[in-house]
Order: structure tokens, then C-alpha cells, then sequence
């Protein structure tokens, strides 16, 4: 279809699977798509995965969110550029790109500092639309806008981000891989090695074995952690979690008369140096603060909590020593830690085959929400059918 | 009375400040100290101070700590080595030392890592006997046993501490400042350097501003934070503040219909870098949590919860890169952190001269409890009159 030399500056038709209501399945249609504003960048999806994120708010019924349909979901992709808007120097087209639902604009007092990676320039908490005008690009057949999803919106052929939104990776990278560090597995590495930066020997419990829970272990394996325990109500994760580093499990509902954190005091001789919450539960988020020890326990909260319940830390537990401390995005700030990242992979000391279980075409997209919904899989890439 | 050369090795009598029941008045008895056992050193209280943790268990008159009585309160004090048990090397006799409420045995895990200092030898919740073996050193003129407490029991003329207990300092440190570090000012210190690290041009806010909270202020002002606010329900701490580095000020009970959290962000251009906590209520250790700014903002919890009510914190606001982090006694090692802030002190670089507010004798300790309970100090200096 659109090739580069006749769409440059013009709008694009392309595919896209559209939300028409929350919950519902996607419908593939087609879609018309601006070229790209100053400061923007169109890019044509190559590969895209399914996260969490995307079915939490997919799934939401009620709320502000509810309302935002017809959308383009998605938010973990790479893809190539096609086309790029006014005072674009950083990426040019043809380059291989993550779009990513984080900014990093590099001039804030935020991107500046290496301690923070919420960049203020855009953290307006637009998820709806461009993040600099606030406006949106897509439109569908019928002339009616179609909502943005986290900056990203990759669930489509061609899709158009803000500069940044957009990470350079290197040309050849394997497309697929390429694609799991553009959210969930950046963030359990960017966990474990610049949050809590886990050292050689110590002990790290992980609540929660999903893709961020297992990428905080091959993070955390990767530095010689002396045992990486994995928390999980599905006692077949124990198998799967080996595979990624996991040495010891705890299935919290056969720990009998015991609580979570009790087990795991036990397990680590008075609590874990690391705890990782990558569930997204208050109740859950606690557990793991108890399980870490005194005088340095370090507890990193990765989920985003998902019903607004506050965390309930007891005070007594806090004073003696113990940390707590929230990232979004594995602490990440995008355009310098994924090309790390990146090349550790290319240099076979970061193992990510383990996280593709499923690989699907765009057209059967519905598949990979049933996947994750039945807990059948990891990541399970949607691969675009270009022509 | 008693002197070095005739009390060596055998018991000593010498008045202390009894209490026999929760929140009644102190009464000056004879008491019989045991010599020290090995590892154990029996100090001459020369000065000692009343500090609020002092006060918060005199008051409880339910739980196990109100039966321990009769008992001899105190924990911030200075005195000289009057003798010392088997196998203390460390100190000796005319040794001018602190004896604080924080074990470090130099051995344990913990006391090894520059992480923590939290002593996990001692750390057995005992602080009403000796920490080694759990037995009395006092007994009144009865027989009775009389109830160690924080492992100090300052309120008397002589006192047994165990060695891991005592803090040697230099031999021309003046009393009553000395007194000032074995605790409160110590606890102020060790948050601000130690465990929020605070530096040049960073922002601060203050949650309660007696002894601990201005020893915030104080280091904070000599790491030169841009903005030092103080939050306290008595409009008069600004004017105290002010002399202790405090800039800005922020009564709770009068900030209308916004909050204070709101309040401070507005001050501070998005939040604090660094919140101390230094009361002990779970509602106000959340309002200091939402005070500090997203990315890097830092919250260290002082003060030890008064009633058990668990800390509440917003999930969102904590995954936007937020931390938490409790501390006893400042996060300071006493063996190591107390000498140097004395020498900060001696090299002029710390001003301690305004958290001495009151002075009495020792047969007036019941006024220091009347000054702090009334707010009228900060620290009243109890001078002992030895003969």
C-alpha cells in the first residue's frame, strides 16, 4: 500500500483494529492518519505486543476512560519510520524506532537529572491524544476521530508520536525482541538493576510472575542474586519461573496458617533484601513490604495499583530501617536506558526468547487477548502484514 | 560519695530518680547498682536530658510496658567510666562517654553493612533489662528490682550499660551539648546527612518542629537547601525555627481549604525534595508523603507511631518514582556517626547552643517533665550534683 516517496506530508490509509466499546473485541478497519506536526514522527508498525495496560483499561467500564471509543489501543512496538514533522533531527526516515508511552523531552529539570525519569514537560496525563497539542490524527471511514492510547496507539499499520515518545534502536536488531522492550520487560529490568539496583548475593521476592515479575528476574540472576523468589497463585508458574532465574516459589494460598511475609522471613533469614510488587494490588504491595528485612529491605513498587486502594504500611515495620520506593517504567528514562539494554541483549548477557510464548497476525489480534486473559501467555507478537 | 578506687567491682549506692507508676511524678530514692559484668561498664552520670520517647512511655498506663515499674527512666545522657566489667577493652575508667538507646556490636550482619544500623545482636526488644542477659542491675532499698529502660536508664547517679551501648567521645566535650547527641539531635542529624543525603539548593519540609525536627533544620541549612519549611500547629515554631535554619512556615490550622500537601507544593514548585516526618502520627507521615515531589522526592519517617495506625499512601502518587523510608535514631551507627558529629560541632560547623532551652539540678528532673509536657522546651538540662 503507502510506500515512503508518494505518502510523505500527505495523510495515510491504513488498517487499524479499533475499540468501538470497552471490553468489546477490536474490529479491523480502515483508518485515514495525519502526517506528522512538528516534533512528530509517523511510523510504520512493524511488530506489536499486547500488555496488561492495555486490557486493564480495555476491560474499564465506567470512568473517564470508558468514554474515550472508538480507540486504537496498543503500547509496545517497533516499527520503521516513514515520515517525520518539522525540527525532527533525531530520527530520520527508515531508522528502526520503539514508540513508548513515557516521554523523555531531555530539557526538563526531570529528563536532566539522573535521579528521575518522569519527564514534566508532557506528564499531563494525556492519554488520549498528542501529547503537545492535545489534538488526535486518526480518523476512521466515516470522518469520526479516533482516540489515542498512551502516546503510542500501535495497534495499527501506521501510527503517529511525538519525537519524545520515540527511541532509536539499532537496524538490526530482531524485530520481535525489539518489541518486549518497549514497556513490560524494560520495566522489570530498569526494576531490578537501576531501582533497586540488586547486588551480587543478595536475596530478591518477586509478588507476582507475569512478564514484569520475570523480567525483574533475569535482571535480578543476571547481577548473582543468591535466590530470587517468586511469588504466585498459579503453581505452574514455579516451572515457567525457572526458566527465567526463579529459584524458590511460595504459592501464597498454600502457606497454610502462615502469612506471605512470614514464609519468605523464613526463606531469607529475616526477609529479603529486594521485594518487587508486579501485580498492581494495595493488599499485595504491603506483603511485599513485609517480607523485606530490616535495616535496608528495599521494596520497588512496579504495578499500578488497580483499584485505587491505598497501601497500608505498618509504621513499626517502616522505622526500622526499611525503604519503599515506586517507579514507573522500571525507573527507566527511555532513550538512554533501552539502547543499554539493547545491547546487552546483543551481547547474549540478557536472554529474551523466553518471553514470546504466541505469535499471531494483525488480523487474528482478538487471539492475543484471549491468550493473556486465559493466562496462557507471556508476550505474543502481532505481527503487521505490510504489502 | 562513692569514688573510682573503693567502689571497683563491688555494688554502689547512689540516688536515682525513681519512677513507680505511669505518669506520676519521679521521686529521688537510694538505689543499689550492680558492678558490671563482662562486656558491661558502669558509668557516673554527669548531665542528662528528657527526651520525648522518655515521656510517651511514662504516659501509657495500659500495655506491658506500664507494669514494668518501678523503674528508672532517662536515655540522653554523658557521663565518665566509673568502672568497667570483663573483657571491655574499648573504654576505660575516666573515659568521658554517651550511653545510647541503639545498640552496635560491630559483629552482626547489619552492624558490617554501611546499609544499616539496625544491630541485629541486640535487637531483642529488651528495654527494660540488660540486653546481654536479660537480668537487673538496680534494685531500690527494699530489694526490689528496679526496671532498666532503653537499655540506659540515665535518671541516677551511676548507671550499667552494656558496651555495645556506649559511645566514647572526645575527653573536652562540653557536657551539655554532649548530652544533646545522644539522641534527639543526633536522630535530626543522622536523617538529614545520612539517610536523605540532602544537598545544595534542594528543598525541605518539616514536619514537627521540636528537638528533632529543628536538628533537621539545622543540617539542612548547613548543606545549603534553597527552602527549609517548617510545619507545626504552634505559630510560635516559626520564630523558634528561624534560629535553626527554618525559612518558611506552614500552620496546618489555618490553610483553609486546601491542604497541606497542597500548600507545600505550591511553596516548593511541584513538592519538597526531601519530607521528614518527625512526630509520629500515620496521617501527618502520608501528608509529608504527598508533600514530596514526583521522580525523586524522598520521605523519611522519624518519628515512631504513637497509636499503630498502619501509613496510608496513594499508590499513584508513590509509582510516580517516589520514596519512603523509616529510620531509628537518624540511620546513624552511634560508635561511628556520634564522634563525628561531635567533631562537626568542635570545628564549628554545627550549632547546638539553641537546643538548650532550661537547666535544673537533678533533684528538680519532675520540672523537665513539666517543661516539655507544656511545649516550653526543647531540652532542659538535668545537671547531677555528685559530692
Amino acid at each position: 500500500m503507502a510506500s515512503r516517496s508518494d505518502t510523505r506530508g500527505k495523510p495515510i490509509r491504513c488498517k487499524a483494529a479499533i475499540c468501538r466499546k470497552a471490553g468489546e473485541p477490536l474490529i479491523i478497519e480502515e483508518v485515514e492518519l495525519d502526517p506528522p506536526k512538528a516534533w512528530e514522527v509517523r511510523i510504520k508498525i512493524l511488530c506489536t505486543t499486547l500488555c496488561h495496560s492495555d486490557v486493564t483499561i480495555w476491560k474499564m467500564n465506567s470512568g473517564a476512560v470508558a468514554n474515550k471509543y472508538p480507540r486504537i489501543f496498543g503500547h509496545e512496538a517497533v516499527g520503521v519510520v516513514e515520515s517525520v514533522g518539522e525540527h525532527v533531527e533525531e530520527v530520520k526516515e527508515r531508522d528502526l524506532v520503539l514508540p513508548v508511552f513515557l516521554s523523555e523531552c531531555g530539557e526538563c529539570r526531570d529528563c536532566k537529572s539522573p535521579k528521575s525519569n518522569i519527564c514534566t514537560k508532557f506528564s499531563n496525563g494525556l492519554i488520549d491524544y498528542m501529547p503537545r497539542d492535545g489534538s488526535g490524527r486518526f480518523r476512521d471511514m466515516n470522518g469520526e476521530a479516533v482516540y489515542h492510547f498512551l502516546c503510542v496507539s500501535s495497534f495499527s499499520e501506521y501510527t503517529v508520536v511525538d519525537l519524545a515518545h520515540v527511541v532509536k534502536i539499532s537496524h538490526d536488531f530482531p524485530l520481535d525482541k525489539a518489541c518486549l522492550l518497549g514497556c513490560g520487560v524494560s520495566t522489570g529490568l530498569g526494576a531490578a538493576w537501576k531501582v533497586a539496583d540488586v547486588e551480587e548475593g543478595s536475596t530478591v521476592a518477586i509478588f507476582g510472575l507475569g512478564t514484569v515479575g520475570l523480567a525483574v528476574a533475569v535482571a535480578a540472576k543476571q547481577r548473582g542474586a543468591s535466590k530470587i523468589i517468586g511469588i504466585d497463585l498459579n503453581d505452574q508458574k514455579f516451572e515457567i519461573g525457572k526458566g527465567f532465574g526463579v529459584t524458590d516459589f511460595v504459592n501464597p494460598s498454600t502457606c497454610k496458617d502462615k502469612s506471605v511475609s512470614e514464609v519468605i522471613k523464613e526463606m531469607t533469614d529475616g526477609g529479603a533484601d529486594y521485594c518487587f510488587e508486579c501485580i498492581g494490588l494495595a493488599s499485595l504491595m504491603a506483603d511485599a513490604f513485609n517480607s523485606s528485612r530490616d535495616g535496608w529491605g528495599k521494596t520497588v513498587i512496579l504495578g499500578v495499583e488497580m483499584h485505587g486502594a491505598p497501601v497500608a504500611l505498618n509504621p513499626y515495620e517502616l522505622v526500622r530501617g526499611k525503604i519503599v520506593t515506586g517507579s514507573l517504567f522500571g525507573g527507566i528514562k527511555p532513550k538512554s536506558d533501552i539502547p543499554l539494554f539493547a545491547n546487552t541483549y546483543l551481547d547474549k548477557k540478557l536472554d529474551l526468547d523466553g518471553f514470546i510464548t504466541h505469535e499471531v497476525g494483525f488480523e487474528d489480534i482478538n487471539k492475543a487477548f484471549d491468550y493473556l486473559l486465559e493466562g496462557k501467555s507471556l508476550r505474543c507478537i502481532i505481527r503487521m502484514n505490510h504489502h
